[in-house]
Order: C-alpha cells, then structure tokens, then sequence
C-alpha cells in the first residue's frame, strides 16, 4: 500500500463543485471513478478542500491510497487518460504515509479573474468574470490593505456556514491589471465559505465607486454579512495553490 | 429597412456548427432567436461561411435586413443581453444595402492551435488540440511554404465535397511558437471543405517528424486526398476575421 499526492487542475463549469455528492457529476466523482476502472479498487480520494460548483482549480491537491503496481512515472498519463478533457493531472508524486492533502495545509492561493473589457474575451468567458465598466485598480488596492493580516472574517462569510472560529491569516491580498483582465490574488492558512468571493464581490464596488476603500476597516470591525458586498460569480474564480511545509 | 454588419465571437464547443440545421442548436439559430425576440420580426442572417461543429470565431461576419428603430449604438449590448456567454457580439455597424456577408468576402484568416505543452493548459482546453511530444516548428514552417500562393487544394479538401473549382490562393501561411501553444495562421482568398484542418493535421505529421517539409510539394500535385494526413481535431479551430473591400 502507499501514498500518492496529486495536483489537479480542473473546469469547473460543468460540474456541482469538488466533492462528491449523490447524483451529481463532481470533480472528486469523477477522479474516483477513473480510478476504480484502472486499479480495480475502491478509492476515496482526500482533496485539499472543496470548491464550489462553477469553481476552477489550476493547483488542487489530493491524496489516496493503492496497491497498484503502476509505476510512479506513469500515473499521469494513465489518469489523463481516463479523465475527461476539463480534468487535467499536472503531477503525481509518492507522498509519506502520514501525509493528509487537507489537514497539512499551510496556505492556499486564489485567484479571482475579471474581464473589464468592453465587451467579452471570448476564451476568458467561462474563467472570468466580465464587467464593461472600467473598475478603478487603485481604489480596490487600496481598500484590499485592510484585508491583509490576522483578522475575524465574520462579514465576509456566507452566513449559511457552520463554522464556529472565523479568524483567518490573509498574507497577501493584491489586486492587479493585465491588459482587459483584473485579477485578485488571495493568499492565506485559511478561508471560509464564500470568503474569497466576498472579498472579491465588495471590491469590486469598491472599483465601481459605490463605495469608499476605506470602509473595509469598518466592514471588518462589524463582524455582520450584511455589510459587505455582492458574492461575486463563481466562475471567475480558480483555486490557484496549495502549499504544505 | 436597413442592413446591418455584425462582427462575432463564439465558442463553438457546444454548438452544431454555424449554420442553421433542423434539430440543432447552432450559432446562427441561437443568434436568429435572439433577433426574434428583439425586434418581433423572423429574421435570417446571412454568415461570411459556415464553421463545422466545434470550431470556433474571433471574427465571424454577418449581415440582416430590419425594420427595428433601435439606435446603432444600442444594438451590441441589445444582442449580447439575449445572447449566452459563448456568443458575443464585437461589432454592429451600417452596411449598405448591396453588402452581402458571403460574397464580398476578400479574405479570410484561420488560426489552428496546438498546445504543445507536456500537459494541457486548462484555460485552453476547449480551444487548442493538445499534442505532449514537442513538434518541431521550423519543419513545419518549411512546408507550409508549400502552400502560398494559387493551387488545386484537391489533396487538402475533404473527398465529401461537391465544389468543382478546388483553386484557391493562399496570401499567408505561418506557423509560429508562443510558449507552450503554436499557432498556425492561414488567409487565403476562400477555403474549401475541412480545408485548413487538413492543412493542420498534415503539418502536424510533419512536426513530429512523420513526414520530410517537401512532401508538400508531392501532395499538392497528387490532387488526392488520400496523399494528405489526418485532419485535425475541429476544437483546434477559430476563424479569426474575414476582410471585405
């Protein structure tokens, strides 16, 4: 028996997000199921976390266990084989027994994309969020500063979550412009349920002029859901990394 | 009664060509049944060429006959409201009442995209035919040389076609590596049946080392299909624009 750790990079449009759900096409079903139609086993796979339905991944992590005698140099291709096009496996490496892709997470990076052109990028359209009023970059840099450090993200989580503590490290937290795109890169140990596209759904109000970049000091400090913004569309994010120690 | 220019995007992956069939959901119907609803009038337009399932179009051309009063200026965003994501309208403009979509086009440009990266690019998955073994783009460029200029197409020209006049001229014909992607660019005068898919696929075999660059000119005077290699997978193709006088 041993260990494998996989990065995967998935489309997440047509699927009911990562984890495995009766009756829906998720990424992890479908990973599972190529799984047993190579090796002959039942294989659960252990993701990094879940991403939403419509939600990409460039970096997702996942780990299993296998007897299969297939060497280590060949699982990709053997998995790419079996994976539909929208699922891609980027590496394949033999992990230590205790290894957990979720439970060892050290930080994860997100990457929200905006298409600010007037019209659409056609080959952006399924990965980025289009808004043809041009945002102010500046004015969402500025109010992103609030976001970075140690904080209670209370406002900025789907009031639908269960979890009790909602302190979160954010380390990095820029906003920046690539030709038509705007991309918002969120890096941090932690994030709660819909927090990145909060983050990203209020700054984009803040580029829109419909609110002030420093009101996210006292949209912090209110701890209340209420006071933040729009969820921004689940297609304009990916789950960009995972890092372990 | 007034003419109108539309210049098009799509993502073809999920349409059954351009042209309308019965049963189908294409691109021209999908753009037809928003015109519907827009105007109340039944309106059919009028493409620069069809494009086969799967392919896609920077730079599709197409013109329509209205009565609407909706302002010039209106009309992008008009139609992209009542269009899905994987349809965008570029361009709306005036067009005199003799243009015709179809046979004024001066020339037209393909592009054809490998991604020749050891594992796919996710964000082009739908766009580009993935090929892990490097191709060795010099080789191809040498018999893409071939091609320019005014020839009997017959070899790279589909056997299903009905067209008896199988000239064509090809003003430009280039291929050229950026990153991991090459991109294959072809304008000509007009193209025949899975013309330049041919054309892809064949110098395709030659990047792999399959075939020497000046097989090209043996299978151009064959004026058999059967000289010709593989054509290449239809998600690999965009029209990119289509020029008039």
């Amino acid at each position: 028996m041993k260990r494998l750790k996989c990065v995967v990079a998935y489309d997440g449009t047509d699927y009911s997000g990562f984890q495995v759900q009766p009756e829906q096409v998720t990424v992890q079903g479908t990973i599972e199921a190529a799984l047993q139609r190579i090796t002959s086993e039942t294989i659960q796979i252990a993701g990094s976390g879940r991403t939403d339905a419509g939600v990409h991944a460039q970096g997702q992590v996942f780990h299993f266990d296998t007897h299969s005698a297939i060497p280590l140099e060949k699982w990709r291709f053997v998995l790419n084989n079996q994976l539909p096009d929208s699922i891609v496996i980027l590496s394949v490496e033999d992990a230590h027994p205790d290894f957990h892709a979720r439970f060892d997470v050290v930080r994860k990076q997100y990457r929200y994309c905006i298409d600010n052109g007037s019209v659409p990028e056609l080959f952006r359209h399924r990965y980025a969020d289009h808004y043809r009023h041009p945002l102010d970059v500046e004015c969402m840099q500025e109010a992103a500063r609030y976001l970075v450090g140690e904080h209670d993200f209370t406002s900025f989580c789907s009031a639908k979550t269960f979890v009790e503590d909602k302190v979160r490290t954010i380390y990095e937290l820029k906003v920046m412009r690539e030709g038509d795109l705007i991309w918002i890169i969120c890096e941090g140990n932690g994030f709660l349920y819909n927090m990145v596209r909060i983050i990203a759904g209020t700054l984009i109000e803040v580029g829109e002029g419909k609110r002030d970049p420093h009101d996210f000091a006292r949209i912090l400090a209110a701890r209340d859901r209420e006071q933040a913004g729009k969820t921004a569309a689940a297609k304009g994010l990916t789950m960009w990394k995972v890092l372990y120690e």
